[in-house]
């Protein structure tokens, strides 16, 4: 592959760690670049997730589908973001959750037959792995408080400072599914904050 | 330090890597052990996360308090789990959540200054603690959908089923505030449960 399409991801994990030339070549033959199209799907709940996917281009949502058929979105990525199903991923078992492009998407996808040899060839990825994974937990654990001791209206306003990249890329009904909230609550909240300006 | 106090915590690691006798006498002769009263604190909300704690004996709860004084309980830690507020951990800023322990506590503490030096002297623990913080990512992204698409008494019967040694160890009001709902709500669903029985 040529190292350029790559290069993203590269700059990202410069952040964490630094790679040699060699460590840069071989970890470009190891993963897989990939297209996909608007609509269509990376992991789908129900099939056992076999990548870890660094977004480059496109934006994505992450999302469980219960047994009333109820849709909810438990995350969006975008460039420099990293998606799959963790949980699927490492026990290698059916899905609970669906990942779908809401654009055209270009992705670096870490195989799970890969990643065990990227660890051993690339010891310091194991450490760039734990540090991203940390700063996931972390966002998560917050998140599940935020979600108890603030109002959906401090919800969205978190939402929209945060991410404001995101918030103009996706359909508000998906804003609204993130938060928990119906679309309609979501477009009184909108109203209220445009008095309140 | 005697060596057989940190077994439980050598027993665990155990579950994901191997290390050496050397190994464990320096992990032993860098970690600290600590006991705890009931009702002190391991970390208080505002200070900095000085340690990763694992418990040895006892049951600590992490909670939040926001700007209203109300608590949320984000999860409860017994035997063979660990405790923190990671999030200021990783960074050395002032925590988000309190951990405080509703038992006797013992705990196996890793200091923010050994970490490091652990790593690089035993660098399977970089492993380790990439494996555990995966698995305790997946369970809190779970949490974040169960939180949405179920309803309180399947949260609550989802908890009972999960934790069985938890529930028998703390007060309803505390498991109240972990599903989000108040004490008065779960003991209508508790009374609702023995009906449908």
């Amino acid at each position: 592959m040529e190292q350029n399409k790559i290069q993203p991801l590269l700059n990202y994990i410069k952040n964490y760690i630094s790679l040699t030339k060699e460590e840069e070549q071989f970890l470009n033959s190891k993963v897989t670049y990939r297209k996909y199209l608007k609509g269509q799907y990376i992991i789908q709940q129900g099939d056992v997730c076999k990548y870890e996917c660094f977004v480059v281009k496109g934006c994505t949502k992450m999302f469980h589908v219960n047994e009333e058929g109820q849709e909810h979105i438990l995350m969006f990525s975008i460039e420099d973001w990293w998606t799959s199903d963790m949980g699927s991923f490492i026990t290698q078992t059916p899905a609970d959750f669906s990942v779908m492009c809401l654009e055209p998407t270009e992705l670096v996808m870490f195989s799970h037959d890969i990643i065990e040899e990227l660890y051993e060839k690339i010891p310091k990825l194991e450490r760039f792995f734990r540090q991203i994974i940390e700063k996931a937990f972390v966002a998560s654990q917050k998140r599940i408080v935020r979600n108890f001791s603030l109002s959906a209206k401090e919800r969205y306003l978190y939402f929209k400072n945060q991410y404001p990249k995101i918030e103009q890329r996706i359909p508000q009904y998906m804003v609204a599914s993130y938060l928990g909230i119906t679309k309609e609550f979501l477009s009184k909240i909108k109203k209220q904050l445009l008095v309140d300006e």
